[in-house]
């Protein structure tokens, strides 16, 4: 706005009046709070097809479509703690004791022991992030996020003043970390390793042995472990989940979760930290720290923490094997319709709830990139997915990403069949064959 | 812990490996998150006489002793929302239109308006206060904050590097802001004033004149105000509670509130601000701000904000016409208690849940400071009161203040007679005049 806004003069006792004009101006932290997915959907000229119905297979939420809805012991659980009477007032900053014991029972491995102190109850699974962020790393320090990844790491980081490099993650190898990319990023300044397992948005889930490997990298250079497994348990029956704690000795883990993906509840922002540290690289510091800064603004709401034990005890088996049954035949029927579509290259997911598309950009020459590709889905088709650059905002380095799109597989089958179809004939329409002549309009 | 922690060697391919050792140091931010209250309250000798029950008078949780609960109808506000299965999924990051609405609606009058966007929903008022000063103000600013005062001010702020300058509130003047001291701090740094009416820890209500004093000092030096008025409307009937922001048309105003004491559901964390800004002086910038910072963490759950609108139109008035008479009935049975016991100055509260009680030290030569004197009150007689000492932090330069203690007046009547008697047999027994040779003891 204006350059210089005082205007300093002295009244009769030679007293400073300092006379200013308004000018306020937004935080440097504010304005560093970047949201690449807001960044590029809000730049993105989304106007539907008026003639067809609007498909998102963008958002994240799998509460939208109302096909996934809660078990009902979880609401149940809510309402025995609202009728309790007990859960209104303040809880300590870290969490009921007995909310974080049953987090802990439920977490709790031969090979990774907890207890109720290794666990910090919070505002969802972004709370927990930021507090394992904002307590392990300094400003000018850097962290490890994977390319692509969820853009929150790349968010909370720079609006503190961290830097984010980005680790490649190999679409050939079931989105496996490049580990030597991985390694080679590595420097004096890096404070933590973020591996996001289950995946958003690739959808994969790794093996016990590539773990091992991570394990090893963090090992060797003594880097502690985000390990974002929010999506942890949800993967497809031909699949285990390995928690990346009960893999190592000697690297210290702050492991982040929440009730948000496996139990269906994302509003309810109930989260979690559990602090693995048999090492004792982490000591009493990075505990006192975590406790510190859990007082800025407490945790999460004091009814879903009574209702919590129940959530997690009282919960059926069906009910999750319910929800990854339907989320595996989804993500299925959406694989095999896109597999046959000329132009495409779906990553088959093992896990969470996405499926990230590949897009053979040299064969649709019409389109730029992927933002350009998925503005005209939503155009032509009315079929909204995320185009990959949205992660984490292109800065990858790395040329193959930017023309994925990822597709979110909680919405209801029809619509994903139907969204299925209508990209087939987008793409039927938009394919050119780049080492052909004819123009297979028809194929 | 060890000074060198790197060890480069070169392997056979001259390449460089950082043998590490593990040395995790929690963060710089982490180890200024302070919290003035507990490092005074954890550093106190606190061994309660085993032969009287323990009675604290130091909790700000209005919740804990039962005889306070909310309204039925707030009870079934929630079970609505959860009933109704709308609310489970993902709120945008600054809350429902629909809850931001009814917020607006409730705050409206017409000397300041309010509309949905001028409402940001938030993890309780102590998130909406991190906001708020988050936008404000940068690293190397400063904020002027009341002594004595809540102490989330210091704690929110030092951690993100913003200096706290503290103004003196006069107990002679009934806790009102020393204008002069105020003024008198503001520099080219200051980039917030922070006004907290009603008062905690001082119970104090501000005039509508001595508003606009302050607004006055706020107008000349172009200094935004945050208002914490988390304590709104809770004052004696005989006194009127003023929010800030229509008293005033040209300073911006960010007025932090919640559900957590007028509704006495502090665990629900359901905090709001409303931005204030007839003036244009905020602008889009601290809008966007406050936008981005919001999509940190997003704020409170889905279940309190799918029932804030019926929380906020149906808790009926005698709900809080019950709460207000109770807290005064309380405190005045308190401050009447406490006047007739020689060596003790209580203040007499407007309102909030709070009062303050001066200690006349020089009459109590056994105790060093109030923090002595209430350690002591806790081994004799099992009465617990917070020392002024821990608001905040007894760095207020001002020497008035160390010899106040907080009396929390939210306990049941009978626990608050039995507590004002120990406190007057406690002060019998330590009181020596010191302008008089003889030893008052049955005076
Ligand atoms: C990988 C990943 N981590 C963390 C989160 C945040 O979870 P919450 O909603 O509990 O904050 C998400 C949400 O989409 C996610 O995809
Ligand atoms: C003056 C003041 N502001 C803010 C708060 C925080 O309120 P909340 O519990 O909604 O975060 C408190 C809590 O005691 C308070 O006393």
């Amino acid at each position: 706005m204006e350059s210089k806004s005082y205007m300093v003069q002295m009244n009769g006792n030679g007293m400073k009046i300092h006379k200013k004009r308004w000018n306020i101006r937004a935080s440097e932290m504010s304005k560093n709070t970047l949201n690449p997915i807001r960044a590029i959907v809000d730049g993105m000229k989304l106007s539907p097809n008026p003639d067809k119905a609007m498909i998102a297979l963008s958002i994240g939420d799998p509460t939208v479509f109302g096909n996934l809805p809660t078990d009902e012991k979880v609401l149940q659980a809510m309402k025995d703690a609202m009728d309790s009477h007990k859960y209104n007032g303040y809880a300590p900053s870290v969490g009921y004791q007995k909310s974080r014991e049953a987090v802990a029972n439920f977490y709790c491995s031969p090979e990774a022991p907890l207890e109720a102190d290794d666990v910090i109850l919070t505002s969802g699974c972004s709370q927990a992030i930021e507090l394992a962020i904002s307590v392990l790393c300094n400003p000018g320090n850097n962290i490890l996020v994977p390319c692509p990844g969820f853009s929150l790491y790349k968010t909370l980081a720079v609006s503190l003043g961290i830097e984010i490099k980005h680790y490649n993650l190999l679409p050939e190898k079931s989105w496996e970390i490049d580990l030597q990319n991985l390694e080679s990023l590595i420097d004096e300044k890096t404070a933590c390793l973020v591996v996001n397992n289950p995946s958003n948005p690739c959808g994969s889930v790794y093996s016990k042995e590539h773990l091992q490997d991570i394990l090893a990298v963090a090992s060797r250079h003594c880097i502690p472990i985000l390990a974002d497994e929010i999506y942890g348990d949800m993967v497809f029956p031909e699949h285990t989940f390995y928690s990346m704690a009960p893999l190592t000795n000697d690297v210290p883990i702050l492991s982040c979760g929440g009730l948000a993906k496996r139990w269906l509840v994302p509003g309810w922002r109930m989260g979690w930290i559990l602090i693995h540290d048999r090492n004792q690289a982490f000591g009493q510091e990075i505990r006192e720290g975590l406790v510190k800064l859990s007082q800025r603004i407490l945790g999460a709401c004091t009814i879903v923490q009574g209702a919590l034990e129940a959530i997690l005890n009282s919960t059926p088996q069906e009910f999750y094997q319910d929800t990854i049954g339907f989320l595996k035949s989804n993500s299925e029927i959406c694989f095999s319709a896109l597999s046959s579509i000329p132009g495409l290259n779906p990553v088959r997911p093992s896990g969470a709830m996405y499926l990230m598309v590949g897009i053979e950009m040299e064969n649709f020459p019409e389109f730029e990139n992927d933002v350009d590709f998925t503005e005209h889905l939503v155009t032509e088709q009315s079929v909204f997915c995320l185009p990959a650059t949205a992660y984490p905002n292109g800065e990858c380095g790395n040329p193959l990403y930017p023309n994925y799109f990822r597709i979110v597989v909680t919405v209801p089958e029809d619509m994903m069949v139907e969204a299925c179809s209508r990209i087939r004939e987008f793409c039927q329409l938009h394919y050119r064959p780049c080492n052909q002549e004819s123009n297979d309009l028809d194929q």
